[in-house]
């Protein structure tokens, strides 16, 4: 087993994590003595224990001389555990594998000064691309002010999301609308547009994969006019809501959803719409790190003319609709190919009858 | 080597006319004894030899005793040269594998018949879906009397061709282009709408591929207004151009576009465009076998909407485009889902940083 064995090993621990640590980075952590597997660790729900602290328990004193890999730079400051740099060096660990840097200012290198200064030898950059793409929603809340977007595409080949009489089920089939729910499942919160809440009266909870998975609901709404008879109200209780409205959001409204238990989140109106770079810096500034936008076509063209989508998760079944169906992605006021953010494919999958491509931003 | 191992060889070889044989199927020929190939053959450019012919005269004497592994079954009726299941009669071959029936009612079973009399072990099916899925252009022109037909899809992730001022250049990349003119390799024909035509004045050859292949040049142009000033009129000596047009063409550009060198082909219009059905029906009959349909967008919504599409060729690039982009597909009428043609995927792949994937008709 080499260094990238066993750091590929520590993404995959960090990755059991995504949507379940936020505010907190998603991390994997293996510890290794004489080519032993000693400890394994991965960040808890809500972000505690870190997964350093985690494997350095189950490795106990055999760490002393040990190496350990870890998918993001230990941690070095006093919150509501000691830091795990710390951690590390009272362990007794003699070698520490880092995948990339913590930005987060009271960390930002100081990590691995830490480990260094107490004269453990630090590799630094192990699998690096990999670990950001992984933590690409930890570190853009850190680094951007805002959480990593994955934008739900899931359209005929012409990029419609209905006929022309509004029938939308099912374009896509079984095994795309249960890959839908794992992707729930790893980001933080579910968004979308108060359009697309009005007229398909979604729950975007997580179902049918046998995990409990209480994924954050936002919607956009500017006037805060939703029904109080949707699937949304009706569980807020239950599963986290949270609405972002602007400010002339009617008050009684406003009310109204605190009490059945919503989060609403006030940003200004631009141009007749939410501003989209103010919502998704709210929802960083809230300790989001993995929103997963499920449209509607206004919505998505606004995330997208703004340049806040990492990821486009596109689902495509195998039928056109024409230029009468409904589009999935609205008006970008595109006129050159230039100006238009580019996406690179990571990879393509068959899904049943649909094809599943993820993009990443270029 | 089994049986099955055999006739992939075979079908690898008949690949090699895809484009080059029609009005004749494009069949594979693999002719083994104890173990070793002895004779392979494929139908040749514009149809003649068959594929049986030529891996005979490879085999010689020692197809006494030996199998013959066909694509498609050989053939009964006298044409331009003797029938190639008595050929292969005549050469004491002791059995026979076919992977699908020739439709063609000279034929029709009467191949299978022909050996099975002359005391040859013959099997039918190995391999049949493959083998009719390459030969579906030959398959369709007989049982329905048209082409298959491919519709190349090349657009943003929500279906667009063009920025909504018209910016077109470019949306997908080189890889994408360079698989595009090997489709073009494969087929017997290019169509194209005479709005493409006018606007785009493509020159619709294979290029930069290495191969010298003449692709018949159709466009459908009800009025015949096209431009003599454009690549295709100024090329119609070297590569055929085919124009399909209404009744109402005038008589002056008819001389015009038949002086140049063009072959004129007049359908009938229904509901104002040109019929479809009929436009396919009179390529069938002059002899295509497969057509790679590149748009624009009303012919190929005219082309699904008529259950005329067997298989779609579709390339992705990584961005959006926007609801105020050009459409790729025009509309299409659909009101329920459930009278909407389905496609199944065949594959996928990444292109650069675009995907390509192959649909088949359900």
């Amino acid at each position: 087993m080499s260094d990238i064995d066993h750091m590929q090993h520590a993404l995959a621990l960090g990755a059991r994590g995504l949507g379940r640590t936020w505010p907190n980075p998603a991390v994997g952590c293996v510890i290794v003595k004489s080519g032993r597997i000693i400890g394994r660790g991965w960040t808890q729900d809500g972000g505690r224990p870190h997964a350093e602290a985690m494997a350095l328990t189950q490795a106990g004193d055999q760490a002393q001389g040990a190496t350990a890999y870890v998918t993001l730079e230990p941690c070095s400051h006093h919150g509501k555990t000691p830091p795990c740099a710390q951690s590390l060096i009272d362990a007794g660990v003699s070698r520490v594998v880092v995948a990339v840097g913590d930005p987060d200012p009271r960390v930002n290198g100081r990590g691995l000064a830490l480990l260094r200064d107490a004269g453990i030898s630090v590799d630094f950059g192990l699998c690096e691309d990999a670990a950001r793409a992984a933590q690409i929603g930890f570190l853009n809340r850190v680094t951007l002010g805002r959480p990593m977007v994955t934008l739900k595409l899931a359209t005929s080949w012409d990029g419609r999301i209905a006929t022309s009489m509004g029938e939308s089920q099912w374009i896509t089939g079984p095994l795309a609308r249960r890959r839908v729910h794992a992707m729930r499942a790893t980001h933080d919160a579910v968004l979308i547009g108060g359009g697309t809440a009005r007229a398909d009266d979604p729950s975007l909870t997580v179902r049918g994969l046998g995990i409990d998975h209480k994924t954050v609901r936002v919607i956009m709404s500017r006037a805060l006019d939703l029904p109080l008879t949707s699937q949304l109200a009706q569980s807020a209780n239950d599963h986290p809501v949270w609405i972002i409205h602007g400010p002339t959001a009617d008050a009684d409204l406003k009310r109204i959803w605190t009490d059945i238990g919503a989060n609403l989140i006030e940003v200004p109106v631009v141009a007749g719409k939410l501003d989209a770079d103010a919502a998704l810096a709210a929802l960083g500034a809230a300790g989001l790190t993995r929103v997963f936008c499920e449209g509607g076509g206004a919505l998505a063209a606004s995330l997208l003319q703004n340049d806040l989508v990492d990821v486009v998760a596109q689902f495509t079944a195998g039928l056109g609709l024409g230029a009468d169906g409904l589009a999935g992605l609205g008006s970008l006021g595109v006129t050159r190919l230039a100006q238009v953010p580019r996406f690179v494919p990571q990879s393509c999958e068959q899904l049943g009858a649909d094809v599943f491509t993820l993009w990443q931003r270029a």
